[in-house]
């Protein structure tokens, strides 16, 4: 009855705040995701839901993967609680289990909460890398929460942007944020008041919206042609027609995005009026080069992304391996010995 | 950007041993969740799978519900992996977090290896309370691992039987069951060649055979008329008309074994042979008395049970409550300050 002993590292949210995970490695570690998945190269099933909307206004999203560039199977499980505040919570607070692919031994839990922001905000940074005009320099975000620390760090990070404005719903929430940004970023981030404002005449628009019910927040008229918007909100805020008008509609995972009942785009696809037909490219078949990205200056382009665990277990198996070079994390024991029957 | 401290109690195989949970309490358990699935106040999505028999012969099982009755969502992840005993590893090894329903904060984390043994053999046992002859006492089983320990254990605490007989492929591994479980039972338990001779005039026939391809090893002429069978391998492994000839089909979740592309069963789904109209009841239905158990003496009744996340979530809260009040376990910080953006 006696056997091996097993054990795990547990990875707090200050252990992965404390790896101080570099804008440079989380984006080639996701855009490594991102080509395994174009190349076929990885093991995804549609994310997956448990609701409890009825009884809490909350569900959990379910997102597992096996990506062998990584060496990983892992499970992540996030909460989506729009009431959350009122307990002094995050609306999201996740957790990612990364196991041995070989065997199903899990080797480490970590707090995803804020792995969950870079790998979105990274996926955002490497959409625009792959089909924003190269000479882009203005940003307009709506947001100013989780996912948009990243967004504007990575995406400055890689275009190095001469100016960036972003709005959300409260002023004070985005006064904090365009403050905070500045600092982080060296250089001035404008709180502008309304959408038009802030995606007027810009070359990147990230709308990270968080709306209770489907409204034309962001309209079309104000986008420029060129322009790369990038809409990942749980509900739709652009215009319906904007994925149907555009040069290029870029997805991450359409079988994913087709088969949930989330997403910016859902009514549409589940109304019929946005197939596979529509859809131009996944993200990973242009990262992969299976397929060109932008082609032209005046070129439209949408790159709607849903968030998949590819990108989780390539932050995930980063802060794994750093942590591990830097001591970091709790071991526990799992058992002292396990037995095979 | 300060919040609350978050932390959650991690327990470790050792740790879920020391527990000691008795036959009577966990069957209590396991019954609550039975009856709750049968009065419709749970919220269960199928289980899910994320496979990688290809690359490893393995996959793992996703399995997540909210049950109210316990207060609690979970989420259970399995792995199984056939091979895993040339690694010095049992072939299922498997984490279950705990979260609260009303706001997603993941509450515990224990290793439900374990855990998952003591539900099945509970439900197999609840199985024979509401649906074996009252005067059963001779049981017939089927496997010697992992949930085997529990089937016996559980039975006979209800059954208090006469006659125990046990077969599995390996001599050595049948003797040893054997020789233990008559130790903890405190009575014999015979290990025997074959499968004949284990099930021949049994009351109650356990097959928790673990095949790797679909073959008819317990023949219908060997089962006694008011014999309740109880097959849940995942692999077919008794007559493919045995459902259909019973006078009554007991199912778990049908929607879920429906669903499934594991399972004793799932071919004959599959093909269209066994449907929705044979299943005379799910067990929850039995549980909640909604509809009559077993109605005569000579009914052949078969349960096949494939598990689900309702049975996890009450013998891990039941775990979490005794570990609180034993002050066994770990605490694990998750975050030092949860950030509300």
């Amino acid at each position: 009855m006696t056997g091996r002993s097993l054990d795990l590292l547990f990875l707090s949210a200050d252990d992965i705040s404390s790896l101080d995970l570099q804008p440079a490695e989380v984006l080639d570690a996701v855009e490594q995701g991102l080509r395994a998945h174009g190349l076929g190269e990885v093991v995804m099933p549609p994310k997956d839901h448990l609701s409890v909307e009825e009884q809490f206004q909350g569900h959990f999203n379910i997102l597992k993967a096996y990506v062998p560039a990584f060496g990983f199977a892992g499970v992540k499980v996030i909460g989506d609680y729009v009431n959350n505040y009122r307990h002094d919570l995050p609306s999201e607070l996740a957790l990612l289990t990364l196991y041995q692919a070989e065997t199903g031994t899990p080797v480490a839990i970590m707090d995803a909460t804020e792995l969950t922001w870079m790998r979105t905000g990274a996926v955002t940074a490497l959409g625009a890398k792959h089909l924003a005009r190269r000479d882009s320099k203005v940003l307009g975000h709506l947001g100013a929460r989780g996912t948009a620390w990243y967004n504007l760090r990575y995406l400055d990070h890689l275009y190095d942007l001469d100016e960036i404005r972003v709005t959300s719903r409260r002023p004070e929430s985005r006064e904090r944020f365009a403050a905070e940004m500045s600092e982080i970023l060296g250089k001035p981030v404008a709180a502008v008041a309304d959408v038009e404002a802030a995606v007027a005449g810009a070359d990147i628009v990230v709308d990270a919206s968080r709306l209770s019910e489907e409204r034309t927040i962001l309209e079309n008229r104000w986008l420029e042609p060129g322009a790369l918007v990038m809409p990942y909100g749980a509900v739709r805020s652009t215009d319906p027609e904007l994925p149907l008008i555009a040069g290029k509609f870029v997805v991450d995972d359409w079988r994913q995005a087709a088969g949930s009942e989330h997403g910016q785009y859902y009514t549409l696809i589940r109304d019929g009026r946005l197939t596979r037909d529509h859809v131009y490219a996944e993200i990973g078949e242009i990262v992969a080069a299976a397929k060109p990205g932008r082609e032209g200056d005046d070129e439209l382009i949408v790159f709607w992304h849903r968030g998949f665990a590819i990108s989780d277990i390539a932050v995930g198996s980063l802060a794994l391996r750093r942590a591990q070079e830097l001591g970091l994390g709790t071991r526990v024991e799992m058992a002292s010995a396990v037995r095979d029957s």
